[in-house]
This record gives structure tokens, sequence and C-alpha cells, in this order.
């Protein structure tokens, strides 16, 4: 019984006006033309239905790290398919893929960060977070202790409450949860520490920081979450130093450390997590999904710590929080079989090389007259385009530049995402020196291409 | 690269220290014999780590509902991965597989429930189908219409959200989105219709919705969920005629209809979708999940009309919603695959017979001293206890008499699953008369035991 798919471009289109895209201008996609029709994959690129092959500057959606159509992973599905389609987690049962998956990310994340809940997307991650967390404080007695900081800039996911997490800007129009959310400055240096050296502008975050705690109190705040570089905010890699310091702040005010690894975990930035061994900063809770599967299954995960797991598990009362596909078979064999792929072929210690020659590659753009910023590690970047470089004088959003850049990378055979006057890189790990010299080259002509349409 | 599972009952457990389980005491999960570990399935069976099959009951958590280790969902899925393992419905990109399920769903949904916004939970579903009424009254103009109509005994799911639609019982010590819900009446007529006819009943629940909706405002009121049988709440069928009721005041008062179909959907009362087919009202929006996809792989969908996608997807501002996965590829071919094997095998309409069967088989139990009623329909059943047949006098919680119920019927092997004083059965929908009769057989041993021990 074959699906038969109908694969054809018309086809698809005709099919596709059924289905509410994400975070898309749904008006404008009614347009001929507006959509593209993805189909196949192999490794570093994509193809689509006018049979165009194009390299997967985005690895899906910041996701696909192990590249695309590994057979190890497919098959590691399938056998637990054919062995346990699915069974819950709920209640007194549990099953061989979840419980393993649960032992590998206490024994890959640092510090005492062992214990493990599963969900399925990394909004679900970070709004279990904040849950679990609400309920640690009621079972220690300071139920006020419930506020929450994160930062402008910061991308959480899109549940009612992680959205409220998001940056305003990506709720503008929309609602989400009052009341419990503040947010801090964006850490970045370029656009908001004009005339401070990268240490004075960190002093000046960690002072403010410090400033908004005691406003708020400590007592009324349970963690501050952040992204160790922020991802759908444009690519924000904070001042040297900032993570360390402000989970020294968090220690001195008994506020708990949130780190949302949803993009930057497994080999995105040269390690399986990036807080401890590249940012020097140990979370209470990490929150991760996209690679932890290479994309090939919806699943996330909230990794506390041993401190926090003891408190909640504590007499009396249950954990009343989860999801049916919390930790499902499929995707949590998905997740095993991509750890051990990363393990076998040293992908995180490839990426170490590979990402810092993505990384060298994209910042020689940054001499081109319309960049003003090329920022990011590894293989996470953001090239961020500017009217008049000396100035740092922003595009209008009319103007629509990252979307013209990203039209003429299509164009020329690279899927890149423009997110206004950003351009974003978060490719899969498997690219090689050619593909990452092919990359660049497409990137400067369509910047070129575009800087002198102006 | 096989994943080599350890599946011996020791092993697992020991990697098991490390998951936190969903709705579980988890004070209680740490003794020893506490959990079990399923390691495998077939059909209307599962079996656990010790080697004994056990008819699964509880249908993975009311969602295989084509059965376990279907050939033709599996397929699909490797198929698909190994044509296009991922790529996301961000932006302007989309895949066969998601615009052909969206495509399919608003097929078989009722009336114009058109347009499909994939997520990978019933949690995320419910979330989701809140947010977008939010957008849809802001851009109409109508902030204040916000609130939410829920009900006492329902259950929409644990997102910071989801679970403040949820019956208060369900998030005690956790923390809920404030300000946003109403709960009315639980409309279980045995428990809460004391002295009223069925009609009287209904005629109350109505008139008490009505004047809750004139007290709050229907102009600050943007919906009314509702499950079209409570599951989780424990089995609750509304008096006949209820959502018809509830369908025409939300239309008169200009209330959108939320249709929770999570669990009713997909066949488990004889229908694709049961709002229009078995209780005869036409929602705005659909959500479901579980059956959607057997199980097989984490998938959601909120259905909305055309009417509310034509506001949405109106000129300026865009959808700023979506999860990575949302339309995941390999999710949306289980999805088509699962949807066509149960059209093949007419399992809706087998349902009609065999969930007649089963729903009468355990309707025959209603005589036993200690049951108190039977309800449900089709294969969506529970049986709740109480101490006094005549006075309808519960089982204090430390009774754990639907624990001790479902401990005595899985060691006769048959999963169901405990909910304080009430034991529910929701298997896959692919058992044959035989097992029919030995699930009755080993639920009417299991009653009388404890029964006896009492």
């Amino acid at each position: 019984m074959s699906l038969d798919l109908d694969t054809s471009t018309d086809g698809v289109l005709t099919a596709d006006t059924h289905l509410v895209q994400s975070f898309a201008d749904l008006n404008a996609l009614k347009q001929d033309g507006a959509r593209t029709v993805i189909v196949g994959a192999e490794g570093a690129y994509v193809t689509d239905s006018e049979g165009n092959q194009l390299i997967d500057g985005i690895g899906g959606l910041w996701c696909v790290n192990a590249g695309h159509r590994r057979r190890e992973i497919i098959d590691a599905i399938t056998e637990q398919l054919e062995t346990l389609d699915f069974y819950s987690t709920f209640y007194n049962f549990t099953h061989p893929a979840a419980a393993g998956l649960a032992a590998k990310l206490a024994e890959l994340a640092p510090g005492h960060l062992n214990k493990v809940h599963f969900g399925n997307s990394g909004s679900v991650a970070n709004d279990s977070a904040i849950r679990i967390l609400h309920h640690y404080y009621n079972r220690l007695g300071q139920p006020k202790k419930k506020q929450v900081l994160s930062r402008q800039g910061a991308y959480h996911g899109s549940t009612y409450l992680a959205i409220a997490m998001t940056t305003p800007e990506y709720s503008e129009g929309w609602d989400k949860a009052e009341g419990l959310i503040h947010h801090l400055k964006k850490p970045h240096h370029w656009r908001e520490g004009e005339g401070m050296s990268e240490a004075e502008f960190l002093d000046a975050l960690i002072a403010d920081a410090k400033g908004r705690i005691e406003a708020i109190g400590a007592e009324n705040i349970a963690c501050f979450i952040a992204e160790p570089i922020m991802g759908a905010g444009g690519i924000i890699v904070p001042p040297k130093g900032y993570h360390a310091a402000m989970g020294a702040l968090c220690r001195d005010y008994e506020i708990k450390y949130i780190s949302d690894e949803v993009v930057t975990a497994f080999g995105r930035l040269g390690h399986f997590f990036a807080s401890k061994d590249v940012f020097d900063v140990q979370p209470d809770i990490i929150t991760t999904a996209k690679g932890l599967t290479s994309g090939y299954q919806p699943l996330s995960a909230t990794i506390m710590s041993d401190e926090i797991y003891e408190v909640i598990s504590g007499e009396s009362g249950s954990f009343l929080h989860g999801m049916t596909y919390s930790g499902h078979p499929a995707a949590a064999a998905a997740g095993l079989a991509n750890i051990a792929l990363m393990e076998r072929d040293q992908i995180p210690q490839t990426v170490r090389t590979t990402g810092k020659l993505f990384e060298g590659k994209l910042r020689d753009l940054a001499d081109m007259d319309m960049v003003g910023e090329v920022r990011g590690s590894h293989f996470m970047m953001g090239i961020e385009f500017v009217r008049d470089k000396a100035a740092k004088t922003p595009f209008e959003v009319e103007d629509m530049i990252g979307l013209k850049v990203a039209q003429a990378a299509q164009k020329r055979g690279l899927i890149a995402r423009p997110l206004g006057n950003i351009l974003i890189l978060s490719p899969t790990l498997v690219m090689d020196e050619a593909m990452i010299d092919t990359t660049a080259g497409i990137l400067c002509e369509s910047i070129a291409e575009v800087q002198n349409s102006l």
C-alpha cells in the first residue's frame, strides 16, 4: 500500500492550499510562485519539485545536523517501529528506547543534569521547563518565586507561554502569557554597545541584569532562560564571559539558569552541548530538540539537575505533566542512532574544523558594502545588511532586503533564511570544504546582485 | 549500526532512573517492581520484559487505533524518510506529505473545516487553537474577546495554557495561565443530575451555560472548548443533545466552538470524526492527535474553518506561530497511511459493530456490587467503582481501588488504566469478538477479586 504521493509542483500546491504554514505571511503565500515544494534530500542537499538541487543552507530548520537520509537513523526508526511502534511513558510504563536515550543524555549533559523529561518540540521543552520549576517552587513552599527573566531578541518557541519568553516582535498581534516574563537587554555589542568595549558592554549588561533582579526581587524570580547564541533573534553572540557571569549572578540570587540549547546542541558549535564546553556555564536545566534527532523525528528534551528532580519526586503529589508522545519509541530510537552516528563519525569534532572554515568564509563577506556585520560561530551564522555601512543604517522593512538576497541565492542553488535585514545560515554539519566554498561564493554573488540593484 | 538496545528488565530499569515519567507519582515509581517495561507489540497486544503477553486495553494511550505493528504504516514512514527525511513548512516551503495530509483532513472533517495547522501533540493542537482564535479576534478589532469556556472534568493537555483549560484537579500544585478560562459544569448525569431526568439535566446545563455567558459577557468570550466524550476526566458522555444545544448557544452568542477530538476521532466511536456524525454539532475548529497516526508518529492537527482562515490570512501581518516539526514528513506520511488503511479495512465501520459489542460486554459488569456506573461508547469506556452502590458512595483515595483492579487485570493479561475510582478502557480498534470476550472476562474476575478482598 504505497502512498503514491503526488510530487508534481501543481499537485502539491493544490493540496497545499489546505495547509496553514508556520511563521509565514499567509496572504503573500496565496500568490502564484510564492511557495517552494521540497521533494527529496541527500546529505547536505535537498531537491525541489522542479528538479533543482539546492544546498540546504538552513539544515531543514537548524536541525538536520547529521545530514539528510542517513541510513543509520532511518534503520533505527524502522527497526523500532517493527518491534514496538508505540507505548507511552505515562504512569508506571516505560520502554527500552526512552529509558536508553534518557540515560545517554544524562551522560552527555554537563554536571548533574541527569533527569530527562521528553516532549516533541523545543516550544514544549521550554514550556515544560517553566512548568516544572513552578511546581518545584510550590513544593519548596515558595509560591511567589515564579517569574522568568528572558531577553530582548530571544526565541523560545510558540506555545502561549513560550512565545511570552520570546522577544516581543514575535508576538505582535498575538496574545501570550501575561505578568510572568521580563525581557533583559539584548547582548548584541555591535548594535547595542555603541562607544563601549566588549568588556565594558558586558559589565553594563550584568549591572543592568542585577538592577532588574533587585527591582523585581529575587524571591519572585524562578529562573533566567537564555540561548547560548540567540538564533531566530538574529544570531546574537553575547560578549565574551556573558553566560559565565550571568550564571554566577543567578547562583548569587538563587535563580535557576535554563539554557535553551534547541539550536546550539548536537554538534552545531562543535560539541554535544555548548553551555559548559563553549560558554563555561553550568545550567540547572538544558532544553533541547532539533539536532537531538537531526530532525528525523519530532523530539525534545528538558534535562534537569538531580537537585530539581529530588524535589519534584518527593513524597505526596504526582508529576501532573506530560504528553502522550513524551519519549515516543521511534523518536527516542532516532535520537540514540543520531548520537551514535555523531560519536562514530566524530561530527562535533569535525565541526571544530569545518565549522570554523565556514565561519571564516562568511566573515570574509563583511567587506562588502551592504554587509554591516557577519556574526555567529561555526555552522550558526548571520549576515546583517545595512543601507549605510559606517552609520549602520538599517534597510526599511519594505526593502525586503533579506528576502531579496535569499531569492538570489536560491536561484543559484542555495537555501538561506531571510529574517528582515538578516540572512541566516544554519546548514547541515556534513558540509565539506568544496560545499563551503560554493556556499560562500553563492552568497557573495547574491549579495552583489542585490547591492547592484539598489 | 544496530542500536542493540538492552531490553532486559534490569537493564531498562537502570537506564529508566534517568527518565522523568509523565502523569505519575514519581516517588512511588522509585520502589522496586513499580514499573512495567513494554518491549514489543503486535495487533491488539503488547509484551513486557518478563515475556508476558498483555491485551493493550489502553491502546498505547488512547491512540493505537489501527493496532500495533501495521506493516502499511511502518512502510510509509520508512519510504518517506528514504525520500525526504525532513523539511519544514515554515515560510514559503512545503512538501508533498504535509500538503497531502492537510488536503485529506479537509476532505474528512465536517463542513467548512478546510485549513490545517499541524503540531506534534494534542496539548499543542489546543494551545494553538486558542492562540489562533486570539489572533483572529485581534485582526477583527475585538481584542477583549479572548476568554475561554471549558468544563469541569475536561482534559485538554498540559502546556501552561492547555492545563488551564483542563479540569482543576489536574493542576493541583502546578501553575497555569491565569484569568482566561472558565469551567462550566461537568455534564455527568449519574453524578451531577440527581433527581433530574436526562432531558431536565440537559436543560439545567444549557441554562447554566447561558447564565455564565451572560455574566461574563459574550463580547469577552472567544470560544467554548469541549471533548465530545470527556476522556481523562473519567469518560463522561453528556446527556443526549448536549453538543448540538451548546453549538446552537455558541452560534447565538457568536462564540467559536472547538471540538477536542484528540481521543474521539479516527474510528474510536465508529467515525473519522465524532462531532458532526455522532453528536450533530458543526465545530469551528477540530483539534486532533493520537489516532491521526495511530500513535506511530507524534502528530496533531488544528483544523479550522475557511472563515477563520480568511481572517488570519488577510493582508498585513504574518502568521507568527508554528513548531519546527509542524507537518513533519514522516509524521504526515504516517497519518496518510493510517487513514488509507482505515478506509481500505473499513475500521470505523467495523467499530460500529465490534465497539458496540465491547460496550455491551462491559455494561454487563454494571450488575457487580462494586460497580457504580459503566459508561462510554464503543471503544472508549469507563467503569466507576463505589463503596455503596445504592448511595453511590465513592471509595477513598487511599483505597487505591482503580489501581488494585488494574493490577489484578494486568496479572491476568490485560492492561487497563486506573484513574482514582475509575478504570478506563480505550483499546486498539482491531479487537475481535474473542479478544473482547477475554477482556470482559478478565475485568469481571479482577473486579471480583478486589471486591472479595474488601
